[in-house]
């Protein structure tokens, strides 16, 4: 399962992907792939190796300093294994897992396509945009993954007050990550305040809040910019693959 | 990513998946295996190495000998591989697939739990059932897997006429695998047709239905067994977690 044995797919991409973090993101990010391919049957389809490490440590939780278990070393470990099975490059469908970027860069020659600087290249891309609302675990935010990468595209950042903030955490981590239904609603209210204060778009920054837009169809709104949804194209794309019309 | 490197998950097990058989259903399998778990946080979920092994060669194509591409020795390769990666069994979300499972399983020393298997024995569960009906691709028909399972069970068999068997194939390729809309209605007519000649239940017994049915929400529908499902559920257990109710 290397470039070289997938008979059709010589120039084809292996994608390696650190998964697991959290488990419905993956799948709804392998779903998106699957969906955002241009083929009519298998065999045309990417290529994926998919490590479902559901026990990858919290990564708000060391960022913020309550665990002090390290997701870092156990990432860096996963791109070594992706890297003795052939993958051509990884993603990690985990916007917070992005702080351990250069950890997981340094653990093999396996380049990472970020999630991070996909999204805000997206963003950029409308020369309109000044300013982007990120919704986020308050890892990321805390991170300032996303506030650098901004800045270095002439982006300013908006971040929701403390009480959205709690919301938004709520539905992440006692919503779906604990498989229960999402304040949908709840959600849009908070893209709403970014979107008053100023906002000119506001990026879904945590793959949990995409599971969310994928199952309330909320990626028609033109105000929103999902990270997770950027992930799958550009994995497409960078696997020599084309998008479905 | 073992069993004794994943903290909380001592007495769990690491599934391996050889996927891509089809991309889809791969995607659906693996939702059902988060769905149907119980657990809380990111780090209760099931762990799973998944090769999204798209372009292993057709499995009918091979089986009626329109194609000499033999996907065993590809799957095989597969099986090595995961078991090089410390997984504890192996699935594969695709029936058809079953007719190679003693190549597979003659690889390694890895089980494999097998969807043909493990869906007959939730049949005959009810003592009340003497004849299944069979919805599978004519691979999985001609190879003759799930009759020979079937008789080990004391359960007679039917199978749809040549010109559903054919509304069958379209559904599966030319419709699910072509990431094109499913005719359910169609599929639907096949399933009263069967029970019609005397099934008291029907099989779904291709993963590429399977993905319909959870599509359609015809899981609910009592005459319907569906193998995708039977094997989510049979992996969860296996692999030591517990279903949520």
């Amino acid at each position: 399962m290397t470039s070289h044995d997938s008979g059709n797919a010589s120039a084809r991409g292996l994608v390696g992907v650190i998964g697991g973090v959290g488990p419905a993101a993956t799948v709804c990010f392998l779903d998106k792939v699957v969906r955002l391919t241009a083929a009519d049957t298998d065999q045309e389809h990417v290529e994926l190796v998919v490590l479902q490490h559901s026990s990858i440590p919290d990564r708000t939780a060391f960022i913020l300093g309550t665990s002090p278990q390290d997701p870092g070393p156990v990432m860096a470990r996963d791109a070594r294994r992706l890297s003795s099975l052939g993958v051509d490059f990884i993603v990690v469908p985990c916007n917070t897992a992005h702080f351990f970027t250069a950890e997981v860069e340094a653990a093999s020659s396996v380049p990472v396509l970020s999630i991070v600087d996909e999204t805000l290249d997206e963003v950029a891309r409308d020369g309109a945009v000044r300013t982007v609302g990120l919704l986020a675990t308050s890892g990321t935010l805390t991170s300032g993954v996303y506030q650098r990468a901004a800045q270095a595209r002439g982006l300013s950042t908006l971040e929701p007050d403390e009480q959205d903030q709690a919301r938004v955490m709520r539905i992440i981590y006692d919503q779906v990550k604990a498989g229960r239904p999402a304040d949908v609603a709840g959600l849009l209210d908070v893209v709403a305040g970014l979107v008053a204060r100023g906002a000119d778009r506001v990026v879904l920054g945590c793959t949990e809040l995409s599971v969310v837009a994928d199952e309330a169809g909320l990626l028609e709104r033109p105000e929103l910019v999902d990270s997770l949804d950027v992930l799958a194209r550009c994995t497409v794309l960078r696997a020599g693959h084309t998008l479905r019309d």
